[in-house]
Order: structure tokens, then C-alpha cells, then sequence
């Protein structure tokens, strides 16, 4: 995986700072679905070397975040509700993969759901178990603020629109 | 602020290693209350200098799991349901204090509400501003694993029971 | 309880029918604060003839609904997302009473808590047992369609303002 | 539709009386999946003539009630939390579909997801539109209680396991 994990470091980097400070691993980025993994280190964990709850959360909204800000033709967006379901405990060397992908697209109103399954990496993909599935409800009418107004750049050169 | 500052920023760290790093403060610790709070740097900052939704999940996962802990008698204790409602943005450089309490303690399945504030530290405290509610469910009553049956060391020193 | 009772019944059944259908009594009605009660009848139980969930939710966003619709100055409102955590189960005779409360009054959003308990009527209030917390986000500012323009028509009537 | 439809209202009667009394008629019904649909009569709308939330609260906690129960073998279960995104409104005289399935059949806990889907009778189905999505979380290892030892017998008549 070399090479292209360094490129979707460096991309993840440039994207969500707090997704790169974990390890995570952006892949597919566009208006319609994104994807990314990471390994779970003990930098993730709570104090039972579980896949810390916060953290799920922060893909979560990250994740959603920039769909949603991309799918509003990069408007300015503000996520207002999160619900999230902890289904199953990723631990400590897991390879936990993440999913995003739009509930509902309204012009004010977007839901964008967001799945983290861990897999066993040298087992079959029909392996993989789900741990968690959020609800994430964003606003997407809002101005954009003049001292932020490059906040979109990184996304638009990594977006596949 | 200095001293006690020092010594929640010690205790912090000691307790939980992902708000430490955020700069988060604990400083009540007890089964029915755990107050704490931020400074809001970059580093808890999304693309609009705003705080991220992922730190305020962060924070209500951390102080409702450690609360819950004590409150079951420092049993294994693990997250199954988030509900966060985003009601107010929190800016770089604002201070934002957290309150955990519990709303329900069965003996199976808890309810911790998380809320944060944003405060003027020049103003009075009345103008403090909600700025988000979190509703944590925890499940209470699992065997404690033996490979980290020191999980509650920290926990047990600092809390007031 | 007499007279009170058959008012607040009589309002009810203007305020919103299906709250009506199901005994519950609408007592409070204003911008800041709805309350009412109910007597778990057969007919809002489920098979273990405990207060069914269905109702729980009902109760929830037609307080809420009417709430926001006040608050909004009765513009147009829809709610677009529900949380309730379900505490403790009330049983077939309980009287239960309902508490709805803004916890943020914005002008495009609003968010509604509203509580359930349930009540010894032969003991002293502090017997009182919570049951439910319900979180409901609400846009407020929607167009008032021409074919429902009398809609506010019975909450002008009855509201505090 | 005639005989399958007085099938499933006279089903619908006896599985579940609340969801019966709205006009919902149940069509599917096992431990995988539940299905249903209703169409939007006056009895089920608030006062701008749109399906009440309440309405597709009861709809999500019923259906995802009745599979959690036959997911546990007949145990008693106990809806702990629900939440729900409206995404669409469904308006008087539209038919509404429902679909349930579990999201996750743990041991002790159960989330399932139940779906509304808006449809136009007199168009291809690729038309119908997503109107809620809802996630109940339900405990599943509860005793039964002496009193309603029956409780499961209607179930257990109609399910396909």
C-alpha cells in the first residue's frame, strides 16, 4: 500500500488536521460519498484499549462535514445534530474502515450517514463487522465568513466533482 | 489561574490522554457531577476557526464514560448511544466550560447529559451561552477484562466518592 | 379535579387531536412552557401493558411542535429530528404529566427538551419518577401554505403570550 | 388489493392495536425484516394536513418492538432509545411505506432501522421518495413478566421464522 498511502496521508493532512493527528486516511472524496481508514493505535484508545467513543465521533463529523460542504456547492455549512450508535469495540491494531454517504440532500437541510466497520486485513472483506453507524444533520445555507473565505480550497483540489 | 491550573492540566492528563491533548482541564470529579474546561485553540478547530463537532462529542464521550465508571463502582462501562444537539458555535480563543451529570442511573443502562458553555472571562458569569447538549447511554454492567484490570487506578485516586 | 379537568380536556381536543385521543390533558400553554398529563389508559399500552414508545414520541413532538410554532411567532414550523432516551416504564393506571421547554430559541433552528414523569397521586410530589428525555430540532422558518392558514387559529386562542 | 388488504388490516388488529387504529396494515413480519404501509387519512396529520411525527415515532417503535422481540426468541425487550430524521413530509392523502431491519442483533442490545418511503400509487416505485429514518435501540434480555405471559402469542401466529 506504499505510495498510496502516502499520498492519502499527505491529502488528509491538507484536509481535516484532527483526521490526520489519528492516523486516519482519507480516500474517496466527492459530493456523493467518501471514504477512509485507520489503524487503530494507542493514541485512539480509551482506558480499555477500545476505539475511543470521541473518536468515531470525529470521523464522523469530519467526514460528513466535508461531504456536505462540497454537496452545497461549498457554501458555508454547520453540522446541528449528531446521533451515533456504538454497535461492536474496535481494539487496539484494528484496521477500522469509514464510510459516508448522503441520507438526504435538501437545499437548507442535509443527513449524511457515516459506518465504521473493523476488518481483519488478512481475512476476507465479507469479514468486516459494523461498529458504528451516525446520523450527522448539517445546515447548508449559511454565508461564508469573510476572514475564512479560503477554508474550501484544499477540498477543491482533492474533490472529484 | 496558575497553580490550579497546573494541577487539573496534571490530573488531565492522568485521567484521560485524549482531552489532555486538546487542552481540556478537569476539575470536579465525582459519580454525580464532572466539570472541566477549554480554551478553544486551533488545534480544536474545523475550517471556520469554529470549535469541531468532533471535540464537543470528545468531550461529552470522556466525562460521561468516567462518570458512569464511578457511578456503576468502577465496573466496565462502555458508550451505545450519542445524541449531540449543536446549538451555538464556540470561536477560537473562547473559553467553553463542561458540566456532566446523570439523568438516569440504572443498574444496566445509564443517561449522562453533557453540556458546554461559552464564557467571556471579562463578563459576568450569567452571559455564558449554551452551546451544545449531549446525551451519552452507557451500558454498566460488563466484566472487566483481565488485560486491563488497572484501567480505574487514575479514576479511583482522583475521584471524590 | 373536576372543572379544571373537563376545560383542559375541551382544549386539547382544539389543540391537537391525537394528544386528545389518547386522554392527555394539555394544562400550560405558552412560548416558554407546555405542560399536561395523562392517565395510562389500555389504550396507550403495548402488549406488556407499559405506556407504549409510540406515545411517549407523540406527546413529545406535538408539545414541541406547538411550542416552536409560539416562539416562532406562528410562523411555519417542521421538525426535523427526534432523540428520545427512554428511562424508566410507566404501567397501566400511572398518571404520568409532561414538561416541554425550549433549550435554544434560534431563528432558523429551535430546540425543545421535553420530560415525562410518572406520579404517585396519593404521595408527595418528590416521588415523582423521570421516564423520558426527548430532544426535538426544529426549523422555524417555513412559509405558511394559503390552504392551511387558519392552522394557528386554536393555539392563538389558548396561548399565554 | 382487496382480500390481501382486509388480510393484513385484520393481522395489522391483532398484532398490534395502536398501529391498527391509525390504518396501518402490516404485511411482512419476521425476526429479519417488517414491512407495512398506511395511508395518510386526517386521523394522522398535525395542523398544516402533513403526517404527524408522533405518528411515524409510533410506526418506528412499533415495528422495530415486534422484530426485536421475535430477533430474541420471545423474550421481553424494552425500546431504550429512538432516534428519528424527517427528512421529507408525506401530506394527506399520500401512501406511505415502512421497512424494518436490524442494524445489529447483539446479545443484550438490538438497533434496528425502520424506513418511510412516500409513494405514488399511479407511478413506477422508483419514484417513491425517503421520508424519516429512524434507529431504535432496544435491550433484549429482560424477564417476562408473570402477568402477560401471553403477550407473545399474536406474534408468534404470524411470523415467518
Amino acid at each position: 500500500m506504499g505510495s498510496v498511502s502516502e499520498s492519502s496521508s499527505s491529502k488528509t493532512a491538507s484536509l481535516d488536521k484532527l483526521l490526520h493527528m489519528f492516523g486516519f486516511e482519507i480516500e474517496e472524496v466527492s459530493p456523493k460519498r467518501l471514504t477512509g481508514h485507520l489503524k487503530v493505535t494507542d493514541k485512539c484508545c480509551q482506558r480499555w484499549k477500545v476505539l475511543h467513543g470521541g473518536i468515531v465521533a470525529l470521523i464522523a463529523e469530519s467526514l460528513a462535514s466535508m461531504g456536505a460542504h462540497m454537496a452545497s456547492g461549498f457554501r458555508r455549512i454547520a453540522g446541528i445534530e449528531l446521533s451515533i450508535n456504538h454497535l461492536a469495540e474496535a481494539h487496539l491494531g484494528d484496521v477500522v474502515m469509514a464510510d459516508a454517504a448522503p441520507v438526504n440532500l435538501g437545499r437548507t437541510l442535509q443527513v449524511w450517514r457515516v459506518q465504521l466497520w473493523k476488518i481483519n486485513p488478512s481475512a476476507p472483506e465479507s469479514t468486516k463487522v459494523l461498529i458504528s453507524t451516525s446520523n450527522v444533520s448539517i445546515i447548508s445555507n449559511l454565508p461564508i465568513p469573510v476572514n475564512v473565505k479560503n477554508a474550501a480550497v484544499p477540498l477543491m483540489k482533492y474533490a472529484k466533482l
